[in-house]
C-alpha cells in the first residue's frame, strides 16, 4: 500500500539533529563526486543509459527501480519505445571518427533512429545542430515524438568539415521495451506523504539536472535515518511522460500528497529561485519562502506558469497538487542551460550541499508546523516564576523572551508555527524549540 | 422593448477582423472632419445646437434624437427650459462689434437670458468674465440653474475696451421645449447590454467634449456592421440633466447593463486615463486595465470619485452600475481645459482615431471573455501529435505554445479568459484566438 | 455597575468646539508643569509612591485610587508584596554620602530590599549597575520578582570611587499591603466604552511614563466636560501586574470596551508612532492612522507586537481587545531610554501637548463615525436649488462640493464615515461636518 521499499527502520535522529551536525565539505564532495560519475551516461526518456544511473543513486538510497511497458496508456499519452544507443559517429572520406557519441552523449540528438549511410556535407548539414551564438558549445537537442535522427556539433567543428563524403553512422535501437523510473519511500508516523520528485532523462547536462537527481537522493538518504512525521515519497522519472505515467498509475495515492517539490538546477552557486505551486499560497509555499527569507541572502520567488518541469504535470488542473519547483538559477536563465556547457565546472560542491540543507530546513519546517493553544490565554503567564524570563527588569526583551511571547500571544488555535514565523520574522526552528519548552512547562498544548 | 431603432441587420464582421483591417489615418481624418464640423455650434444642456449636432452624428449611425419636455420630474431633478440663442454681441460707441458670438460661441455665458442694454464699461465689467492668467483665453462658463447672462472675453480684449458706452445685446430664448438626447442600439446575441455615453452639451470645446461624441459615434458605426455577443447602447446627451433623464426614464432597463463607459477628452495625444468604476474591480475595469496594459506604453489607473461626468449619476449609490470612464489627459489635468484653447489643434487625427481602436479592443475582449474547461484535465494533454507542438525538443517554448499550456492549465471553470490574461500577461487577443483553436481540437470547451 | 465615579455631569462642550478652542501654550505649560511635580517622586508598581502621584492627578480629573490586597491571585499572577523606600545612601569610610536616593530616585534598583551593610568596594560592585558606554547617565533596573538590592549609578561616579570600605544603607520595606491603581470613568450616551490606558510605576522617568500620565489626566479632564456617545475608562496602573489586575477583576466588563488606547513615551519632539492593535484593522487602528494622515508630517505605524507595554495584556490571545499603543519616539529606539537622561528636558510643553490634541482628534471620529443612508440614492440630487452647490459652471468643484459628493455616493449603508475618510482622503472632521448639514437638508440619515 505504500510502495514496497518503504523504510520502517527504527529511526534514530532528527531534522534538527542532522542540521546540528551539518558537514557542507563532506556532504559537498559526496554530490560531486557522484555528479561526476553519473554525467558520461547517455540518459533518455527511456532505455539503459537511465536504468544504470538508478542504480548508481542506490548508493545512497534502496529506491526502486520500476518498469512500464511501451504502450501502456497513461491519460492522454502512451509509453514509448525503449531507446539505446551503443554507439555513433561521422567520419570522413579518410575514415577519421570526426564527431563520436563516446567522447560526449550530446553529439546525438537523443531519441535518433538508427542510420547508417553516406552523404555529402550539404546532405549532412540537414541533420546537423549548432549554436552559431556560442560557437564553442554543443547544444542538446531531443526528437522524442518524431522518428529522424540527427547530430549536434559545436558550431567550430561543423565550420572545420571540408566538403567530402561522410559516413554516418548512429547505432541505436527503438523498440518495444519498459519506461524506467525510481521510486522510493520512507514511512513516517503518519501515511500523509510529502513528495519529491526529480527529472532524470538528460544525458551529459550537470545542473539540468543531474544536480537535482543527485540531491534528491541525498535527501532521500537522510530522510531514511531520521524520525519523522510524514512519509515522504522520492521519485526520479523522465521528464513530463515519467510523471505523468506515475500520476496516471497512483491516482489512489495522489489524496496522500499534502507536499510537494519538484528539484531541477540545484547545482549551479547562483541564488535560490522558488517557483510556487498552483495553489500559491500553500503550505509548502509559504515554508519554502520563510527558510529562504530566513536564510538571509538574496533569493527570488516567482509565481506559478505552466512551463518548466514535472511541476506542469503536479499541477494540472485535474491534479492540483500542492507542489512548488526549487531551483537555483532557472531554466533558460543561464547561457549554458541545454548545451554542452552545463558541465562539471558549473556545478560546484558547495552549491550541492547547500541546496540539501536548505531542503531538510524545509522538512523541518513542514515536519514541526503544528497548532498549538495557550493553556493560559488571559494575559501573559508568569514566566519569571518559571524560571522562563529575567528577573532583573528595565531591558529589553532578550531573543528567546520574544519567541515566547509570539507563540503565547498567537497559540490561539488559528495560528500555526510557520503563521506565527512569518508574522513574527523569528526563525522558524527557535519558535519551534520555544513550543516545546513552553509544552514541557504546561503552558501550551499541541493541537 | 429594446428602442426603435434596434439593428438586427445579418452582421458579418467580427471585431477581430474590423481591428485587423484598421485604417488609422482613414479613421483619424474622418474624425477630425467631424469634430471640425461641429466646432463652430453652440451646444447647450437643450436646445438647437445640440439637435443639429445629434443630426450630423447620424451621418455614421442612425440614431435616434428623443425629446423630453420641459418640466418633466426625473428622480430630484425636472427637465429645464429650452434655451436658443440666435446672435449675441457687444458694441462700442461707434456701432462696432467689439465682442462678437458669431465668432466664437464662448463669448456667451452657456444659457444666457436675453438682453438688449446700454451700459458704461464699469456696469458692463459685473457680467463679463476673463482668466487673467492665460489672457489670450476665453474661458467657458454656463449658468443652467440661475437666470442672468453674461459674456466671456480673452483678458486682452477686455483691457482693450476703453471707458464708454457699450450695446450689449443677447439675442436668445429660454422657453419650455425639449430636452434633446441621441440614443442607438444595436442587437447583439443576447440582451445583456453594454453602454456607452457622452456628453454633447458643451459648445465649441474639442476635446471636452466633441472627441467623445465623435469617438461614440464612430464606434456605434464599426459596431452596427459586426458580429457581437452583447448588445450595445449609445448615449449622447447633455451632462448631468441628461443621463439623469435616461436613468429615471429607463430604470426597467438597467438591471440589463453589464458594462458600461463613459467617454470624455478622447482626442488630446495624451496617455490615456482610466477612471474605475465604483465597483472598482467588475469586469469592465479589468478589460480597460488590460487593454491598456497590453498595448505597453504609460497609462493611468485612477479609483473612483464622484466627480467628473456621469459617471456620477451611472455610479450613484441607487444606481451602481459597472460604468467607468475612459479618458486621455482627464478634466482639469490640462490648461487648455474649459477654455477656447480646447480646440481644433489640440485634439488630433491619431488621437481620435487611437481612442476608437481600444475601445473595438476593450469591446474584443468583453466579447469574448467567456470561461472554459479543459477536457483533459489530468496532466497535459499530448498536444504534439495533434500538431500543436513543437516536435524537436531542448528549446524553449514558443508564445503560441505558452499560451496554449495558460489557458490548458487555467481553464478549470473558475477563470475567464481575462482572469488568465491577468495572470499570464499574455495578450487577451491570443488567448481568445488559442482557445479556439482547442475548443476544435476537443480539449476545450466553453461554459 | 459602571464605576463608583461615573460622572453624569450635564455636559456642554463637543470635542468639535473643545479643538476649535485650542490652547497650546496654556495646554503645554500645565502638562510640563505636572509632569515636573511628579518627576522627584518615586513610584513602583506598589507603595506610597505611587499613590502620591495619583493623587496629584486628581488636580484635573476626580479618579478614584483603588487598592488590592497583597495576595490576591490574578489570573497567573499574585498582587505582589508592597514596597516602600524612606532613604537609601552609599557613604564612604569618611562617612560622605557618595551615592544619595534623595538626590535621584534611580539610584535604587527599584523593589530593593532593606540592606545596612559595611563592605569593600569589590563586593559592593556585585550589587552596582552602570553603563559603560553612556558614562553620565544612570541606569533604570527593577527586582520585582527576585528578592535582592541594588545601586544604580553613572560610569563616572563608579569610577570615582577608590578602594574604601562603603556603608550601604536601603530603608526599604516589603510587606503585605496593596496595588494602588487609579481608576476614572465618565458615562457618556452608550454603555459601550473607550479605554485609556497609562503605565505609572516607573520612578523619575519622564516620558516613559509621565508623559503619559499626565496626557491621560489631562484628556481626562477635557472628556469629562464633554458631551459623549461612548463612556470613556482611563486607568493609571502598574505595568503588567496592574493591567493583568485589573482585567482579572473586571472581566464582566469586557465586552463593553469597543476602542482602548495605551499611552507610553507621548512627551519627547519625536514625530508619532502608533502600534497597531493584535486586531490589526479595528477601528481604534483606522481612527488614530487618519488622524495622523490627516495631520499631514510624518509618522509610523507598527503591528502589534507582544512586547511594549500593556497592550500586551490587552491583546493576549484570551482577551484579545482593540486596544492600540500610542507613542511619539517608542521604547528602546531613543537613547534616554530607561536611563536618567530621561528627564524634564527630554520632554517638551508643546509635544505632550499635541499629543492631547492628537487624541482629541481620535475621540472625534470614533464619537462621529456613523453610517449614514442617502435618502435621494438614485443620481446626485441637485444640490444647487437648495443652496448647497455654485451656480454658476466651468469651474472645479470646491472642497465642500467635493466632501458633500463623496458623503452621498457612499452613503449606501455599507460605508461608516471613516470608511469614506479612508477612501476619499477627505479629513473626516470635514465630512463629518458635511453629513450633519445634509442631515439638516434631508438628503441623509444616520443609521
Amino acid at each position: 500500500m505504500t510502495g514496497q521499499n518503504s523504510s520502517s527502520s527504527v529511526s534514530t535522529k532528527s531534522i534538527s539533529q542532522i542540521l546540528a551536525g551539518w558537514d557542507p565539505e563532506g556532504e559537498g564532495a559526496a554530490l560531486h563526486d557522484l555528479v561526476t560519475r553519473l554525467y558520461p551516461i547517455c540518459r533518455s526518456i527511456t532505455g539503459n543509459g537511465t536504468r544504470r544511473s538508478l542504480q548508481m543513486l542506490r548508493e545512497w538510497v534502496p529506491l526502486t527501480v520500476r518498469e512500464v511497458p511501451t504502450g501502456t496508456t497513461v491519460f492522454d499519452w502512451t509509453v514509448p519505445k525503449e531507446w539505446n544507443i551503443r554507439d555513433a559517429h561521422i567520419k570522413n572520406s579518410r575514415g577519421e571518427r570526426v564527431v563520436d557519441f563516446q567522447k560526449c552523449s550530446l553529439h546525438v540528438v537523443n531519441y535518433s533512429v538508427p542510420v547508417r549511410a553516406r552523404m555529402r556535407r550539404s546532405e549532412l548539414k540537414e541533420h546537423v545542430f549548432t549554436l552559431p551564438d556560442r560557437p564553442d558549445w554543443i547544444p542538446y537537442r531531443t526528437s522524442y515524438y518524431k522518428e529522424t535522427w540527427g547530430f549536434c556539433l559545436t558550431q567550430r567543428e561543423w565550420d572545420a568539415l571540408p566538403d567530402d563524403e561522410y559516413e554516418v553512422c548512429i547505432d541505436s535501437s527503438l523498440e518495444a521495451g519498459y519506461l524506467s523510473y525510481g521510486e522510493f519511500r520512507c514511512q513516517g508516523a503518519t501515511d500523509d506523504e510529502m513528495l519529491i520528485s526529480a527529472h532524470s532523462c538528460h544525458p551529459s547536462l550537470c545542473n539540468d539536472n543531474l544536480s537535482g537527481m543527485a540531491v534528491a537522493a541525498r535527501l532521500a538518504g537522510h530522510l531514511a535515518g531520521a524520525s519523522l512525521r510524514y512519509s515522504y515519497r522520492f521519485l526520479w522519472l523522465p521528464g513530463t511522460i515519467g510523471s505523468i505515467t506515475w500520476l496516471a498509475l497512483n491516482e489512489a495515492i495522489l489524496p496522500r500528497i499534502k507536499h510537494g517539490l519538484v528539484l531541477s538546477c540545484v547545482g549551479d552557486p547562483g541564488r535560490f529561485t522558488y517557483k510556487r505551486s498552483r495553489r500559491g499560497h500553500a503550505e509548502i509555499d509559504r515554508a519554502v519562502e520563510h527558510v529562504l527569507q530566513s536564510a538571509g541572502g538574496d533569493f527570488g520567488v516567482a509565481e506559478f506558469s505552466p512551463f518548466g518541469y514535472d511541476e506542469r504535470q503536479y499541477c494540472s488542473p485535474g491534479i492540483n497538487l500542492p507542489v512548488g519547483c526549487l531551483m537555483r538559477t532557472p531554466n533558460g536563465k543561464y547561457p549554458q542551460y541545454h548545451t554542452s556547457a552545463d558541465d562539471l565546472d558549473f556545478v560546484t560542491a558547495p552549491a550541492l550541499a547547500e541546496s540539501v540543507r536548505r531542503l531538510l530546513s524545509v522538512v523541518e519546517v513542514l515536519e514541526q508546523d503544528y497548532r498549538y493553544v495557550n493553556l493560559n490565554p488571559k494575559c501573559e503567564p508568569q514566566l519569571g516564576r518559571r524560571g522562563l524570563y529575567r528577573l532583573m527588569g528595565g531591558t529589553s526583551n532578550t531573543g528567546l523572551e520574544k519567541a515566547m511571547l509570539w507563540v503565547l500571544n498567537f497559540s490561539d488555535g488559528e495560528h500555526s508555527l510557520l503563521d506565527i514565523a512569518e508574522r513574527s520574522q523569528v526563525a522558524f526552528s527557535k519558535l519551534a524549540e520555544t513550543a516545546e519548552v513552553l509544552v514541557r512547562n504546561n503552558l501550551l498544548r499541541r493541537i
